[in-house]
């Protein structure tokens, strides 16, 4: 499960890997109600993330990195949201891990420069999606959820699962074969 | 009851006002081991804290704001101890303040360029503790309760309790008359 944490909207992703292909089980962003006090909005986000843990039972939350350039009001107000995101997943059990930026969009694009659209339209496509997601709190929330499979066997550790090979073989026009919905 | 939240360790100080009296219930930190993963010790924070606030009820949780020359890093960490805390307190029914850690310092010791030591000192001073707060968190944590404390009256609401009289009169050199142990 990824995670793409903030006040305002935290974007969760469920990608499930079985042998060599990789889909998408729920995506969503969990919104709070910006009339309320900032605790209570936090008491949203750890209330949802605990349901759709319990619901989904995530081998791993994977949560990206904050960005070193932004401003730190910001970065303590996502700094909450990620510490309530990241008590929820402890008291499932569910391990936690961190990527950069840069890792994820190198996961899902092939490269750590990608723009914001690329990265939604890579994760419709490696994913199987009709059309990539609406939400771009959804979208980066299932490409963290990528970066951690692509880094990781299915149960957790060892060999990388070969989301290198997708890339390569849709870049050279070839269907994706490893990579199905 | 003020809190100084942190990864490593979160300071608690729990201040009671009756009428014109204010003194010190508690305080105290709760560590938490480095060899843990960061969301188990977010965990034991927001147990901590959660049985701290069942057992003390208080009326308020106060937290100082994240000091705006600190690097993103740190942000995020403090962002994180901060997020579990506020929900520690969403949960507990307590609503959240925040202080400047100039206002603090201007609360509790009558000027918002006060150093630590200073703080340290009068936290001891204006609770009548036989001596300063060994802990720089712990006294932290105290200064904003009293600094809530400060702001608002017992009821939470309407006009400042005099903690600046009693400033003006330990300067006059007279016996602190409306701050007792």
């Amino acid at each position: 499960m990824g995670i793409d944490p903030g006040v305002a909207s935290t974007g969760f992703g469920v990608v499930r890997v079985a042998g060599s292909t990789m889909n998408a089980l729920d995506a969503g962003v969990i919104t709070s109600p910006p009339d309320q006090p900032p605790a209570a909005r936090l008491a949203l986000i750890h209330e949802g993330l605990r349901e759709l843990i319990s619901w989904h039972g995530p081998l791993a939350l994977a949560l990206e990195d904050i960005y070193f350039g932004q401003n730190v009001g910001s970065a303590v107000g996502v700094g909450q949201a990620r510490g309530v995101a990241m008590l929820a997943a402890a008291q499932g059990g569910v391990p936690c891990f961190d990527y950069t930026p840069q890792a994820v969009k190198k996961a899902v694009c092939g490269s750590g420069a990608a723009d914001k659209e690329q990265v939604q339209r890579m994760v419709g496509s490696l994913l199987g999606l009709p059309r990539p997601p609406e939400s771009d709190h959804a979208a980066d929330a299932l490409a963290v959820a990528i970066c951690h499979a692509a880094a990781t066997r299915p149960d957790g550790r060892g060999q990388p699962w070969e989301l290198a090979n997708a890339h390569a073989r849709e870049a050279a026009g070839h269907p994706r074969a490893r990579v199905t919905a």
